[in-house]
């Protein structure tokens, strides 16, 4: 199957899977360099979070800002999808990994890429605006060639999403403080500006708006944008699937079956004859 | 289908998702009775996986604790079926969330339920031994009960596990701090001592051994063992996944096409002629 | 790591995975020994799934008894949480096959394991009676031993199960062709016989039952029984996500939201003082 | 939270959940129409994946031809990511379900998505050429738009796809007896030459690149190939899940712990003493 020598293929096997996250030997282990005991009890969780997705821990600054956007997007109730099938999976006998499992996997473009989304947004005005250029400008260039709908603003649900202003607080006290540029909180501005001109009902930014300002001064790509995210919902979905395990309920549809859902299809027929 | 008033099955199916957790209105988000403003920027994120599992805030102390329990769980190398299989996902195709998804799933029994089935073991200790038994003589009938593999102890790779030490170190902190009462970390002892009796090469306490005895501390049930370990994994399995995607790499599969697998089945045949 | 040579490990990595089902080698694909050019247009779908998951074909009976039984359990509608979920899914963007993931993933115990249970429960009465024994008092004898629920009879929502009656029609027909030896049908009689002594209102067999007799007669595991319902129910799986994309429809949760979740935690409260 | 009276409450939240497939009531379930005890025994498994998802029986061609569709598609071996991962899975403690959700998962844009892709280009090659334009010249304007990998033209494994002459035979005895039109036969081998023209070593049609005739042929959408195959391939994945739970295994990672993984990160570091 293959010209190389033993040692060879050896050598590509052992390639064929190489990280700069984790060296692990007997006895050792050590994470983006850190021996995993100089780690434990030293750093935060969020610390750890950073180090394995940046490739170097924090500092305490950067941390608490990645922390306090983390905190806001472990929840939002019964009615959003993931929280649901998190609860319906332990009805149908999942444990709660295979509860987090379908339960995080629908965090997709929809559900759980409005940041992402949001993210590639504030960069495309950030590079379209250039150092010097106008803001207010640029995102109104980059959101005509988008559709109307700009994630990251804008809620179906709530008219002032109550998670954008403290989130807001912590952004203005960051940039007092140096840990970030303030850049994105002025891109996020500009393209709530731009959005709005014109308009009698202003639409205000959301969660996933904030937190792109958040994530963009912090550095990360869009899809740890979306990344974080699952990892913060994925508290919600633990927590919600082991307080549905502990209410019981078995094979829990969406809806109690007094409630019929609706059929739409063709009237009773019959399979035609050369078929029986 | 129902003899239900439509007053009734609203009622009916406005109760049949009911939780404790989390109450959303147009404009307010409350967690456990915490408006979500309150706790951004207030609480750390340890505290919000407390808070959303147990319905309280915890301590200073027992959010240390926790946090410190989540950190050397996060990464285990590619050699880890949960962390290989986030990395595949993605030269498949998939988005970190569907990542996370195909990975967090194979957290269950055997690789993320070691520390689960631990504290089962520790609890069952504890009320075996009852507030004036004798600890070592209740491990060893409880273990004579189960099978000769004690999940917690022993591993197949670390002869030392380096991540125990350092967290025995801080659970002794905390009892003297009076954080935990410090009686399953007695357990624990109290395991290998009735594990050992009589061994020549001792079986060490691994990395499910120590936190199942920190999260006993804390109170927690044995599957929110696995879970707040599937938390923790979770940053590990984006952490490769987001690797992966940067290095590349299509449909990659689990070895190097230049190591053939060995084919164990029937030599070539034909189909019977009826079939043809 | 190792001291094995260069040869040996090339060695021991090739047997790492080793299977009796597939061999493959560059423009050869070979299934249980069959060239897979020998089976396109030759065998039909269900003599695939036999020969993939018993290593042999099978004869046109056992086909056929099998394809059977693998239509009704094809969907049971958007009460079902696997069905659901599916169309939750692709809401919140998923594609096909990640609708069918987190869907597939919740056919765990109790909402795809009735069958399964239903056959280890057969083949123990089998076990119990032997060849001379009384069936009936060998399900009586094994009953007893098991919970009041016997998975396969009864059902929440269908008073008979219309699935049942011509499933049995062609288990008779197949023990006349001599395809089966009715053993299992056999069984599944007892057992409606053992429970319903003395009863009222019979319980009655259902789908699960009734599939149960019919992959037992086939000599199925108990875990396939699951695996093949999972194969049939994929395809409703499938249908309902692509009918819920045609549909549209953003994040679409498990109720209208004109119907709210209830609420039974703590009133509104404020963090303690000393975390803020 | 709503203005609406609780029948129009009911009534809305019946057709949050609408669908035209199934149809069921106590005692009675109807798919697409037919009771379900007139499709048991009477229609094959094929014309049940045919009228699920395309709401009307199929004719016997149409049917037959689909069928031979899905058998090659079953399993590709150990080095295919979707079946490593349900052999992984089942070592890891899920039971088949489990095994199945987390390897459809990957059968994402890359590793599932080939056909899917075809049969787009396809049908766009149809509408460019229209009734009575040149197909190889619409293929060439096609191709030219897109990237220089076509999607189901070209193997990295098989020089020859063997999975491509015998299905090439049956669509063109379809052809032949009317039950395709041949249109995308046509539009097939128009890509080939297209693709060819000017190469010394020819690019062959792949599985992919003949299955998307064939789905062409029968009017599926895109993404319902993706979605077959999906279909297909849960057979391979269960067989090689089910395989793996025989042979045991615990934590079975992707290369035997002989062949270490590189690791290219930083050297040892210490922590910043500020944290510690």
């Amino acid at each position: 199957m293959s010209d190389l020598s033993d040692r060879e293929i050896v050598q590509k096997a052992s390639e064929w899977w190489s990280t700069g996250i984790i060296d692990i030997h007997p006895g050792e282990i050590a994470i983006r360099g850190y021996q995993i005991q100089d780690l434990i009890g030293k750093v935060r969780f969020p610390d750890m979070i950073w180090l394995m997705l940046r490739g170097d821990l924090p500092t305490l600054g950067q941390s608490e800002l990645l922390e306090a956007a983390m905190v806001p997007g472990v929840d939002h109730g019964p009615h959003a999808p993931s929280i649901a099938i998190a609860r319906m999976s332990v009805t149908c006998g999942l444990p709660v990994n295979g509860a987090m499992a379908s339960a995080v996997n629908v965090l997709d473009d929809i559900h759980g890429g409005a940041g992402q989304q949001c993210m590639g947004i504030y960069y495309e005005i950030d590079a379209e605006a250039g150092p010097e250029g106008d803001l207010v400008q640029a995102a109104a260039a980059v959101l005509a060639r988008k559709g109307k709908i700009v994630p990251g603003f804008g809620h179906r649900f709530h008219p002032i999403d109550p998670r954008v202003e403290p989130l807001y607080v912590l952004i203005e006290k960051a940039v007092k403080a140096g840990t970030i540029t303030g850049r994105y909180a002025a891109v996020g501005r500009a393209v709530m500006t731009a959005l709005n001109e014109g308009r009698k009902r202003p639409i205000t930014m959301n969660i996933d708006g904030v937190t792109a300002v958040i994530f963009c001064e912090l550095g990360f790509e869009p899809e740890l944008g979306r990344g974080i995210f699952a990892l913060s919902r994925s508290v919600g979905i633990l927590a919600h699937a082991w307080e549905q395990k502990q209410q019981g309920g078995r094979i829990k549809g969406p809806m109690t079956k007094e409630i019929p859902y609706t059929y739409t299809g063709p009237a009773r027929r019959t399979v035609p004859s050369d078929r029986t």
